[in-house]
């Protein structure tokens, strides 16, 4: 059985979520780490199961001329995860890179191109879709027992914590929309299947001015690709003393049925006409949502339908944040 | 000492809250009642404890001129509300009136016009700050437990059950956004004293096209005074097996904590990062905020802050659907 060779480019994301799922696989070894950018801290990743004794670069590019990986996850700086995936993509590598794509339209399209052009598979680090509570909110919406979504809220609140430098640097950080929020749109997505079609939304920084470029407030409404509607709600005021770092939830109102599933709370409970109300069981593991991928790309699988995905969450994201700045309702081609 | 002699016209609307605290009241007492059109069923009133054996009449007009009551509550199809508050003023009475104050600004003119003219008193029926949550969470929030508001989300859930025939049309009902929605912004100024300086709105008929002018689902944002944000929810898809008829919420993020409370569930919960998390204590009853109005009228205390309100909220929720209707985000002067 050939083996898939990954590397890891960057010391910032979740690129732990994609090592929980490699060190589960026979099938698919890490070889080696690099920093995306001079003086990048790696070294949490380091310390990382499948990361342990690996070769470590201090040059990216080098490194995939050298190990000529058929995986590379890109996780670092924002404005930089374009430029590694085009990197990636033009050395042959398939992508695990964190989101958004691109920081602006333009270079959206670049990203897009370069994917298509090089045939390789790529994928953004959507990891909520692979959370107990999305993924048995949508075993309860595909079951039918809420009918179809009228109305959806979803939000995204973080403990604040500590964040980089560059979270302050409008070049680097792409804004809390993109960063935080398309986590809530993917969601939405994930659960319902329903695309977006407008948006308005409105942000601000209210009590982290030392992060200027950081929103730690964001109010959004969209409408859903079947005229339904949400709204969406980002913060990072999320108190410190709390339990979970984040409390991430959704809310589904159905024409049949209404559910709500929680993060923080571990639930998804459901009020159905058809029904009753109850509580939906939670699969007591994440999804293994990097595995399926990494997989396909062995067994010759297609992975188009993410990365699809990961193209349209960024482009709705990067209208969303110009509805935000334009201070417009804008539409979603 | 006097007692306010009190009036009911129309058979639509939550005049039951009004009739709660009366029935309460040495004070005052209901002397009359009539429809506000003809045609119009006042029969579910009559049966209410202040009402019984009460004179009935046909022709309100009539009955302002014969009783010349000190007040008159005002609560029938939306498009009346505004022709009837300013026949009451003109009357001499003051006036407690079902929401929305009009259906349009320059009709919003004319009322507030009337009032100020007649001297009158005047308070929309704003009954959410009169609820045991909504009570308990200001209370939260005055202590300064979760800080200063940052981002709010409150939610308006309503089963659909029976609706009239003018839901339907669009002249008669002003709107979802105008009959429900009113009452999220007014929790939200009641909870944290802040109005709305901006505002974006969708909304749409997504299930009951049997009533096609009764929006079935809303979602907006709004800036709030302090420079924060909230979304909004309204929706009519409640299941009909639900316990209660509404599921109306706030969740409220601050500087320094985290407040949610809820009418289905009846309970207020708090993270603070200051005090630790905690259940805060409901009131057993609902605020008598109809007996504080109708008492202040007779000592001569003033009521204009409610109808500042009153007119303040009504103004708002006339731009949030003009920014439905005209897809464009409106600021609120």
């Amino acid at each position: 059985m050939n083996k898939l060779t990954v590397v890891n480019i960057g010391g910032f994301g979740h690129t732990d979520a994609v090592f929980r799922d490699l060190a589960g696989m026979q099938e698919a070894e890490l070889i080696g780490l690099a920093p995306a950018y001079q003086g990048e801290d790696i070294s949490k990743f380091l310390k990382l199961e499948p990361a342990v004794g690996k070769k470590v670069y201090d040059d990216y590019k080098q490194m995939l001329r050298e190990l000529k990986p058929d995986v590379a996850i890109i996780s670092t700086r924002l404005d930089l995860i374009p430029l590694l995936i085009m990197d990636a993509a033009d050395a042959g590598c398939h992508v695990i890179a964190e989101k958004p794509l691109a920081l602006d339209m333009a270079m959206l399209e670049k990203v897009c191109r370069s994917v298509e052009r090089n045939k390789i598979n790529l994928m953004a680090m959507l990891t909520m879709r692979s959370d107990p509570q999305f993924v048995a909110a949508r075993q309860v919406y595909d079951s039918g027992a809420i009918g179809e979504a009228v109305l959806v809220n979803a939000r995204k609140s973080y403990k604040w914590g500590t964040r980089p430098d560059w979270f302050g640097d409008k070049d680097k950080y792409a804004g809390t929309i993109m960063w935080v929020g398309i986590h809530a749109f993917d969601y939405i997505n994930y659960i319902t299947g329903l695309g977006f079609t407008k948006i308005a939304a409105m942000q601000g920084n209210f009590a982290h001015s030392e992060r200027p470029a950081c929103e730690d407030n964001c109010a959004l409404v969209a409408e859903l690709g079947n005229g339904g509607h949400a709204t969406i709600s980002v913060d990072y005021c999320r108190p410190e003393i709390a339990k979970t770092h984040g409390d991430d939830w959704i809310r589904i109102v159905g024409t049949k049925g209404v559910l709500e599933a929680s993060g923080s709370k571990s639930e998804c409970s459901v009020i159905s006409n058809d029904k009753d109300s109850f509580r939906y069981p939670l699969p007591e593991e994440k999804d293994k949502i990097f595995t399926r991928f990494l997989l396909n790309i062995l067994d010759g699988k297609s992975n188009s339908e993410i990365a699809q995905v990961s193209f349209m969450l960024t482009k709705v994201c990067l209208i969303a944040r110009e509805a935000a700045q334009k201070n417009k309702v804008l539409n979603i081609e």
